[in-house]
């Protein structure tokens, strides 16, 4: 940690600096300028650097290392691969998860995930709870609707990936889920990012629209910290000033997480855009980047469908990009 | 609502759109351009329009209704008014909520609140329970500080507000508070705005710091639905590229949200801006814009907080701060 | 075009927002429903909706026509192919441009390009005229850069891509360059675009870092309407709130512009992040995902170069990516 | 300057780097940590940090000292005041300047500036040279418009500010112009800065609407740099998510500037928030923040105004507002 004193500075305020920082457990090094004299603290433990900008005289603090430490690469060099009842996340192998936006019915989820396993998809995605912005839509089918998952799922030999909102579904859904998913909104949602570090399955950790990937791997940490060292990050496009699109694909964020994360990282294409006909260029584009794996809605009926049905591929159309995204993975050194 | 066909769209696909919008209720009346045809809908209930984008042939749907009923002040012209206790939140008077970041001592809440009461302040805010974005960092005294704040503002006769972060909360914080907070976070927490919605406690509703204005009012409307009708606005600032400042208060939003909705609005500018030397020039900038309160951070002790320290004022800065804005009220003709 | 008004409005108002647009030249047509009444006006020019937003009752205007029409792929369903020298742009053919940022000697130019050429680039990039940000930072070769870049382009039968900064700057480069390139900061310098409209060469037209994809394409029918149609567009990263990276490449941008517009479209992976090692991944991801090619920053020597060395390629790391896009090209049955 | 070095660098990458910035007139202080070693350069020119960032074993470079001088309040602590023909901006006194969007007749202006004047106002705003998003909308009087201006301002004993596009249009504008103003799309265009540094009228330097506030600063340093001080900054709105107002009015920049810089900040309300009764509350909040002054926009018939009507206020309103603005004022310490 650096601090940058004021020129205005005098010794009185650096040695509160340096005392404060010793009590930080940093050994402190003091650089004298002509303009600005400059502390250096190594060693310690992480602090909130604004407590120091606090401080009379600090012009401004300059952390060094990285807030967050088991989600780093540092320290842990090689790629995280985890492994869901054989099937692996992460490493040369890329993962897709598939499935509508909500779970609306047995023969919905059948009829889909048929077509899915067809294509060789191995984890199918859907939503029981449903965070929706009007009170007078939608909100899933709850319970029923993880029972319906885990039996399809079960019958084409599939895991199930669905969304948990609040603690108190973490019970139940422990039945029927293989992997939990973490939706945007609640990526800051630090008691529930707490319970899930307590608990034995995976995470997908979809990013905040509004977050930057800092703070995205901080909430990463957060379930790591817990004991669960299982988490995928999810890239879901981040809100910016365009309209054209839904939100806009940080596409650089697979490449930024990967050099600082050893943690898996994969892209939702399908709330990225919002929009069908984005789904198929962003899929390609995604694994061309690097990305880890997929997750895409598909619904065997998009124009029935309760929800996001908009940004929902035909069961036809997944199939088609599916096989292209098996000759891209292989340009970039991959499998599907 | 209107649905503009494509210009390559047939009379089938005219037809379907008609029939699908007065399934939901709505009177069709079609106009036929030169290049378009256009499919008014009229009446009807509030419906995603993405579903009605889905259907072939339609080049865009807009919408005429706002998706927000009880929050509008479309039927509901006059302002809103709540009463806490003989405290009045909205109309010709100001309020002003203040005290620290968090709850940390008995000694801490109880010298800041001597001098918040001396000014005149009727409303003290503390947190028991602390969101914060690193694991490692003070995460609230929980119930012991919501008895300590109790404490505290009955000694002074005042009101409590404090922040609730999770439906598991509520019950607890019955006993003590007064009015309860919603944080930016936690503004799409759509489970948890439902059940404020059962309660008969005032929500201040802050604004997610990346949420368009119309998802803060629709957020507000997931509480007005339940039943509880006394929401409390409050901007805090929004996500933008500047970094000069921790957030961006959009001070625009007081005027728009005045226009459309009938709620009291109130101003954030601690978090709006995370240094204590904006505190003072954004609050009075939103006096006169039209405010109708402010929250704002107050600690005995800067230095020593434990969390937040570096954007809450010292008291003889607050005491200050509220002489000059009953000079700006008195200017807009309001009263502090 | 379609006016919404006011539940409120009275018949008067709506004669007068009838009358108005009738005067624009569209043909009126009145629906009147329980709440609101709208005029749907059909036909007529082009005309800035907020006049119309303006006058009394009326709530809001909705633009059905697009405001641009040389660039619209209505009317214009085939990909513009731009042939330049026999080199062509757009279509089935991947176009790379490359070089370094700057011009800054005779040798550096050379040695670049002789790497360059024997990839098979066909077309060198160098800026002669360099806007930057410090004024007290390197400014550019202006006409000596232009001169070595024409010489070293005609040793290795390459065209020449080069940026424009203001009108007085056109006559001398038309001796120079092949093509000329507006950068995003001058995206809506008005005066520039109109001028360049005049000449007959093609354009490159950056995006602004802040210019939604309608305003670029507006920008695009600024040089269109004066009568040269070969404009290239040329995604470069938007601003937003991540800091991870200089700009978010924003790969969303490509099949949206591929949607709405007939002309080119390239990707500069170079100023998308600001990063060296962020240049492969975004290049493999811009042409997964349908760009027509890429202008790519290349320096022989990057560590000594004059500016933005850190975004720049070394040779080596060029022909091992050029190598690769060979592949994924293939891979969307494309060509490089 | 602080170079962090990688946790892996070897002593010969410390060593270059120590080298490289002696070479810029630094002189070097090494600090070694447990994990990272930080090279200290005091004194020294301003340098390109990324240049440093590129050498081998960096893992970051902080800048200490900011990249502009003239503009800067270190070293210039007192507020710069600037005296045009006798009118003040900056100090205690607030200027408004107010006018139309554009000038479009003699009446047209000397019916609006008979109105201003009455109320007190000192300073007529008017363009002449529109810069229009679409090529087919109104492109202003030009050369006609400034004698227009000129002649309206002098018979009611006003100064003349308008807006320069262009390099070209400088020595037009010098015989009918008394301050210079330059749009938000042109802060970054450095030939027309360097150019306004070497003339010796003022120039009210709008804030780019994706700019940072260093960067606009920076702009500022442009002109400074030429030898021109007398520079006015302009706070006009940032593009953000929020669709609601035309952009988001930074109201935060007011302190953010007044604390780093010693030159004038004024606000321009109208194209904030590009609605007509957003100006006011908008106005209020500007004075009350800290602003020197404001430039609105004022027509003396906004629906028939052939630019930003909407916008634009009655001279009714301006009236009543300017009425509201001296209170505000007085309550503040300043006078209008």
């Amino acid at each position: 940690m650096l601090i940058v004193m004021k020129s205005s500075a005098n010794e009185e305020q650096i040695s509160v600096v340096k005392n404060t920082i010793e009590k930080y457990g940093f050994t402190s090094h003091i650089v004298r300028g002509d303009i600005h004299t400059v502390i250096c603290g190594v060693g310690g433990k992480i602090v909130d650097t604004r407590e120091l900008e606090l401080l009379d005289g600090v012009e401004k603090v300059v952390r060094i290392m990285s807030p967050y430490k088991l989600v780093s690469r540092v320290g842990h060099e090689e790629d995280t691969v985890i492994d869901v009842k054989g099937v692996k996340i992460g490493g040369k192998k890329i993962s897709i998860m598939a499935g509508p936006c909500s779970v609306e019915s047995f023969e919905q989820m059948d009829e889909t995930a048929s077509k899915l396993a067809a294509c060789g998809v191995k984890i199918l995605r859907g939503g029981a709870f449903k965070p929706r912005t009007s009170p007078y839509a939608f909100q899933g089918l709850k319970e029923e609707g993880l029972k319906i998952m885990k039996k399809v799922a079960d019958k084409y030999n599939m895991l199930v990936v669905s969304e948990v909102m609040e603690i108190s579904q973490i019970e139940t859904m422990m039945d029927y889920v293989d992997i939990f998913q973490v939706g945007a909104r609640n990526m800051q949602n630090f008691n529930l990012l707490s319970e899930l570090g307590l608990i034995s399955k995976p995470v997908v950790l979809k990013r905040g629209f509004s977050s930057t990937i800092q703070e995205w791997l901080m909430a990463a940490e957060y379930i790591m910290a817990g004991g669960n060292h299982d988490v995928i990050l999810c890239e879901r496009g981040i809100r910016t000033f365009e309209t054209a699109t839904r939100n806009t694909l940080d596409i650089s964020a697979v490449p930024t997480v990967k050099k600082l994360s050893h943690l898996p990282i994969i892209v939702d294409p399908s709330h990225s855009s919002g929009l069908r006909d984005q789904v198929a260029p962003l899929s390609k584009a995604s694994i061309a980047a690097g990305a880890d794996g997929l997750i895409i809605e598909v619904h065997n009926n998009p124009e029935k469908a309760l929800c996001d049905g908009a940004q929902s591929l035909y069961p036809k159309q997944f199939k088609e990009l599916y096989g292209q995204l098996k000759t891209i993975a292989k340009a970039v050194d991959r499998q599907l």
